[in-house]
């Protein structure tokens, strides 16, 4: 099955303390998309300026995104411009110049009305509302927000929980939304107001999946050099929902296998700007990490001594 | 086998969210002894004032904890007065009053001289390396640290590395002494000074060892309430090495089970003020919290979908 996403489709300027990019792709459909598309089809909804490089795109057409639903306007293409200090663990955002974004209103394709799995990127939850009024029955819909949405659209959002089957967002966020300090509450929180589950991102410190009655941590792979953060929460829920659509299996099992197949994607696009490493990978490269992070929680608990 | 500890034996008053505690068993000592006599027999080193209340010992040498290197000198105790904010992840000093603690010379009684898992809780590391000087032949030598001696003690503390066979210390520390930002090349660094295991504490986001080529993570447990974070690090500490002073097995496969011990002791010990959960749960407690870590972190990493 594929998957479908809906998010910005972005130019970005980096600069960390190992070198700088200019004007390289970005934005969460990008980074989502190069990301799934190792397991899976990907469609694509998203909105780029009359400037936005369309050539560079077509690695990503080449991997079997499909960008019926980019739409082009007259108008500049959405730009980033941020900064990474030493210790990596925020980014410090120099401009942000919306551009045609501002007017966004996504339209998903006929073809792609019927997607099964469906990802909201980080948009206003009033866009992602109407999103999900133009799908016709996915079997599970993903949503991802940030703290902008969290304090301006709170009633918006409240409404679009009651409407997805999942969450992502990181540990400040969940906090801010639920005003819980500890985060087991914090999901319970929110699983109260609709999504069965709840993924929550800690950055470095890796992410937790409450689904239900089941908490299953995954930790960050522990990587001797971070290149650039960017892109790593949307690269983790591409791997993560891709792998679901690859293998259409939602028991508890399987979404486990979903989250360390995210966290092997959010591990390796942190090893180069933009989506280079995305590219670049190969599902040997991704079954090896995985393996890694096998090695890297499993004990045996048999304690009889 | 049993393990011997060196460390501080003091009362805390703390003031978390959730309540208030005067005078209570507090020290590295004590929080390791309780949390390790669950696993073997402990023998303590430390020093307390005249004021010492000794009654309150009692539960812990009923526990087969042996007081004999706890000398009782003319003074004062060790006294640590603190306080947690909402958030439980720093403590925030209020008081500090050594005592007699500042005259510290730890002396090792003679039974003790042959153990063989010595664990050098967080004092001067000039102290710590005059205890190895009275130990004959021990298997295994760990220490704790703090930032103070990282800044103060510097010498002192590199010679010491050079003497024990594993260091733990939380993440803060690691960078500080090491002064490198990725916890990867930190743990490396300190290797190459001589222990061939880094305990790298993180806290609330779990912790990981590095012994050898081998990296371990473990997380912290998602606890639904933090009562009072104190002494978790301790806590941790004697779980781990009194698992292994129990099975005398130094495989990796048993330090990672170690490694979650000590994990299900930190996560026990903050569910209430002091020592108060570690002389209240049982080995059944502490088998089924092994199983909750397992469940937490197991995934099946088949990927032929």
């Amino acid at each position: 099955m594929s998957v479908l996403v809906v998010g910005s489709v972005a130019l970005d300027s980096v600069e960390t303390p190992f070198g700088k990019a200019d004007e390289v792709l970005g934005g969460s459909a990008n980074y989502f998309s190069a990301s799934a598309s190792h397991q899976t089809r990907v469609q694509l909804v998203g909105v780029v300026g009359s400037d936005y490089p369309m050539e560079k795109l077509e690695p990503l057409k080449a991997r079997g995104i499909d960008f019926a639903g980019l739409e082009q306007m007259a108008g500049e293409s959405f730009r980033w411009r941020g900064r990474y200090r030493h210790d990596l663990n925020s980014a410090e955002t120099l401009e942000t110049r919306l551009g045609v974004f501002s007017h966004f209103k996504p339209k998903i394709p006929a073809q792609f009305t019927d997607a099964e799995f469906v990802f909201l990127a980080n948009i206003d939850p009033r866009l992602q509302l109407e999103v999900l009024k133009q799908v016709k029955k996915p079997r599970l819909v993903a949503c991802d927000t940030m703290n902008f949405w969290i304090e301006s659209r709170r009633p918006d959002l409240l409404e679009l929980l009651k409407h997805v089957d999942l969450i992502t967002l990181n540990d400040g966020e969940a906090r801010q939304l639920t005003e819980c300090a500890n985060l087991v509450q914090a999901a319970r929180w929110i699983m109260d107001k609709g999504p069965r589950t709840v993924l929550i991102k800690k950055g470095e410190h890796g992410a937790f999946m409450f689904n239900k009655d089941e908490i299953f941590y995954a930790p960050a792979y522990p990587l001797e050099s971070v290149f650039d953060p960017t892109g790593a929460g949307d690269s983790f829920a591409g791997g993560f929902m891709g792998w679901l659509a690859r293998t259409g299996d939602l028991s508890e099992a399987n979404m486990r296998r979903a989250v360390i197949v995210g966290s092997a994607m959010g591990s390796f696009v942190v090893e180069g700007f933009s989506i280079t490493r995305l590219l670049e990978v190969t599902r040997a490269d991704i079954d090896r990490r995985v393996a890694d992070f096998h090695r890297l929680v499993s004990f045996e608990k048999a304690l009889d001594a």
